[in-house]
Formats: structure tokens, sequence, C-alpha cells
């Protein structure tokens, strides 16, 4: 069994899942959202993230920590600041001495929707049916508990385990 | 007085410089280095720049810290992982109780060199000479100082302090 934090970063909302994962078997532990815009400064967004993911941490004491991947898109101005956003949650799961794993988006989808196109609604659907849940996380947290199913799948469903 | 720490932040190298500053007088008080690029991963990277800094936090113990500002520029990837090791250290000030002021390099040049396109020698030459250095720091740590010198200005020379 393992404990993984599924982490979802963004400068404004951050969502995050814990899941435990065997092989065949996936149960739901926690998720949630860290919401920072109404902090007065970035450097304070950027710090209630980091402590935000340390009490998440130090609670749910999780294994191994799955992060999605930014890319740079159609935003390059977001993209940096996500980047920040991103760090200050690496950082979060490294002071913890946790491993830190990236997936993207495709590959996040694929392993919970079976389809890399997944819109933002079937993967919080395809979250809730996998982890049994009655009722429907917010999309920011179903994002977190995803990129957690996704290290699962990797770990116990791909191949060599 | 008030004890000033300047980061140049860097996915490579992390540059940093701690002086004294009060009206009409700038004291240096320490500089180096962070470099991480040996580090196995990304995240260990981010990790040991919020480590490094943490140390020269508690080991100096500044009232404020000054960082230079990212921008996209020319390269957006090198500026997104740059976003993430400034994330890093932003939250090692932040999590010290430290408040973070932002410069733009154009700034910082023209607080230490007078002239907003100086080249980075000239930084250099000019951190050494405005601290009455005997040796000349690293290229990296002289950006850190001169950053730190940057808000001291703003501090105590510029219009209402």
């Amino acid at each position: 069994m393992q404990r993984i934090l599924g982490i979802d970063p963004g400068s404004r909302v951050t969502g995050y899942g814990v899941v435990d994962a065997a092989p065949g078997k996936l149960s739901f532990v926690a998720c949630g959202t860290i919401r920072v815009a109404g902090e007065p400064t970035f450097a304070s967004r950027l710090d209630a993230i980091f402590s935000g993911l340390n009490e998440v941490i130090q609670l749910h004491q999780p294994q191994v920590v799955a992060i999605e991947d930014v890319f740079l898109a159609a935003n390059p101005r977001s993209a940096l600041k996500l980047g920040h956003a991103r760090g200050a949650a690496m950082v979060a799961a490294t002071q913890n001495g946790l491993a830190v794993r990236a997936y993207n988006a495709k590959a996040i989808k694929q392993a919970v929707a079976g389809y890399g196109q997944a819109e933002k609604r079937q993967v919080q659907h395809m979250v809730r049916v996998l982890l049994g849940l009655t009722g429907a996380p917010s999309a920011d947290a179903a994002d977190g508990l995803a990129v957690a199913i996704c290290h699962a799948n990797q770990c116990y469903v791909s191949g060599d385990r």
C-alpha cells in the first residue's frame, strides 16, 4: 500500500487529493483546495501554498507526491506565475522528505478517463467513480486526486511494479 | 539600520548578498552562491535553494529580503524554470517571517551603476566599490549584493524614508 498526495498547483487555487493505492485497489483519503487569492502579496500567496500543503502532509503523511506539469501554452505570463506556485508546492514536498513525480495533463486525463483530451467535467466524474465517492469534489480537488490516481496507475498498472 | 538580504535566483546558481544599510551608509556583511546543478532532480534543486537560503537567513538574520524580478524575455522555458527557483527562494523568506521586495534588472543596475543598461562586469565592479571590498565577489554573488543595495537606496535615498 502506498499513500499518494496529488497536487494541481495554481497561483490562485491549488487542488490536492490523497489516495491509498495498492495493486488493483484505490481508496480515497482526503481532498481539498488551498485558495490564496485573498492574500495581500504574491509572496504571501506562495507562503500560503507552502504552509497549506505542509499541513496536509503533516496530517495525512503521504509517502510520495505527484504533481501536474506546467506548460507555457497560450499565456506565458500565467505559466511563470504558476511556476512560482509549483516551486513552492514542490519545496513543501521535499522539505518533508518526499519524492516528487511529475505528470503532464494528457497522461493524467488518460489515467482517469482513458482519453488524453478528456474535459474537466469528465475528469471530475471519473475521479468520483474510481474512488466511489458519494459527492463530487470541486474541480480543483478532483484534479489533485486525478494526478494521485495517475501516479498509482504508473506504480501498479503499467508493466513492472 | 536595516539588514537586507538580496537574492538573485537561478535554477542552477542563486547568488545572495547581505548588507547593513543606514542613511548614507552601506556595510558589507556576507555574500555567496548556492550552486544546485549537481542535484539529481529538479525538485531537489529547488529544495537545495530553499534550504541554502534558509541557512543564510538563520545565520545572518536579515530584516527584509530583496529579490530580482523574472521576465519572460528571450527564452520562456528558462523563465518558467527560473520561476520555480524564485518561488522556492521567496518561500524561504516568508517562512522566516520576512517581507519580500522585488526589483527589476534595470532598477538594480541603475541603483549600483547609475545606468539601467550597465553590463554585468560594471555591476560587479560598482558593488565592490560601493561596499569597499578588497576582493571581487563572483558575478552571481555581486548580483545578490546589487539587489540588496537597490533596496537600501529605495529606503534611504529616494524621497520619503
